[in-house]
């Protein structure tokens, strides 16, 4: 058995932020990022997941769910976790497999992997559902300049199924805490560090190999490869990896400058983008990079 | 390929509290918790797991180690995940996969389900951990009647090796957000809330089905079962499940009274327990069911 994606959903905050200001001028050219979502008060990693969540579903798709993984690092509780929220929220059925996955930039990836353990439940149902969402900016305080002009909230629900055909062919994964200071958020505290060059350093040292070494493996090269999507970081991150790369432009997927580093939902929303725009075509090969808080990274090999 | 258990130990806080007050006499008739480990302020989910790890590995494991699956509600970070840190605090592989887990006395059962998808990450190395851990009572304030006389802080550590034997043979879970409130933990907030009527109400009533209808599909009972390891949530709740179950006594592990209710460590300390002690034989079968937090819960049956 195997899994493939059915639909790929999105839901932003009410409002937006221009970061073009005279602060930001110069920060804005390394790191390409014009806006950002910013949750109010009134919203959460709950309110965007129920909005993302409603848009894949249907009354007729509740009911064939079969598992639930969400992907955050900024619940508004500490218990209990918001996949058991949402099963109430979304009114999905009781028997179903949901648990949270604290992972961020790289937890997509993470995600996709786990939900192949779970084609096999008991419950007799063909669907899944992994829905992300982060709001750093709750935790970004105003003289906070090396994460204000980076992050942004938002939350995806991708809802796959389970089928003969498996789009998910090869996995790897990688994960160093020596660098875990870098990007941090205490307990109680209302404002994230973020050691940025550090991160950049570290990003641009490790990832490019990460991703040349899976390519090799797995016989892959600018010859059968649609698509390359990388955690959108930053213009600055995504340049240098590329460079280092070597495939051309056109095979890079980017929404940073739409939607700013939305931490668990870039890559979701880049394939989104394709799926929208028909870009996809059967047997098209992607290949998604997640790399960042942790440290910690993942990479997969999806056919279409 | 299968997953089996090769050692599980565990780590306590220095510190442990006599319940048997004049305050608690009437409680602890009903939860027969004597006493509870008290993490200092020193203490946490970081430092309880790097010493229940290190217990289930030396040097040469170490290096073998392929997946860290950390299950815990009570981290000090809001990110990065601990698995991070304690892949570089064990001093483990770079090229893991480890996340966190966010799920509570279910947690255990819902981590060896993921675990299955992790035997096939392509490093090529044969173990896997599953460390639990939680500090429930840093977020229990003095006058918390409900919650002080009940849990407990612990850390285990699970290693388990991909093999051809599988001992984890079936699985079933489930999920009801529509009890959330009752056993609650704002982030920023010191003091958790839990309806103890509540949940023990819902739990009596949800858990002896389910864990029947398990054990009637999977064609066990009394005849091919050896033991039954319950979350220890208290001995009025356990005591309740048994009656419904119609098992005889000798069939419950129990280990409420020596470490209070320590949330995801309850099972495998049970576990551990039987390890210690000799009690499991080849092909016995054992039963562990989790419930609470969430509210969400889960069983397994495990092979021996």
């Amino acid at each position: 058995m195997g899994l493939k994606i059915v639909s790929i959903k999105s839901s932003f905050p009410y409002k937006s932020e221009n970061l073009n200001s005279e602060k930001y001028k110069k920060i804005i050219k390394a790191t390409g990022i014009n806006k950002r979502y910013v949750s109010s008060e009134k919203e959460n990693v709950i309110s965007l997941s129920i909005k993302s969540a409603k848009k894949v579903l249907n009354s007729k798709l509740k009911n064939r769910i079969s598992f639930l993984l969400f992907v955050s690092q900024t619940s508004p509780y500490k218990f209990p976790s918001i996949s058991c929220i949402l099963q109430n929220e979304l009114k999905l059925p009781k028997d179903i497999y949901a648990v949270d996955i604290n992972m961020g930039c790289s937890g997509y990836i993470y995600a996709l992997k786990l939900a192949r353990s779970l084609e096999n439940l008991n419950n007799n149902r063909k669907y899944g559902l992994i829905i992300c969402s982060d709001t750093y900016t709750k935790y970004i305080e105003k003289n906070n300049n090396s994460c204000e002009p980076i992050f942004s909230d938002a939350s995806t629900a991708t809802l796959l199924k389970i089928s003969k055909k498996n789009q998910f062919q090869a996995f790897d994964f990688g994960v160093d805490g020596s660098g875990y200071r870098s990007l941090i958020l205490t307990e109680n505290s209302k404002n994230m560090f973020m050691d940025g060059a550090k991160v950049a350093i570290f990003t641009i040292k490790e990832i490019p190999q990460f991703i040349k070494k899976f390519l090799f493996k797995n016989k892959l090269s600018a010859k059968n490869v649609k698509y390359i999507a990388l955690h959108q970081a930053s213009k600055y991150v995504c340049d240098k990896i590329k460079e280092k790369l070597k495939f051309k432009n056109s095979y890079f997927l980017e929404n940073y400058k739409k939607y700013g580093n939305t931490v668990s939902s870039t890559i979701p929303l880049l394939l989104k983008d394709c799926i929208d725009k028909k870009k996809l075509k059967k047997n098209n090969i992607i290949i998604a990079c997640g790399f960042g808080v942790g440290l910690s990274w993942g990479i997969v090999k999806i056919k279409w």
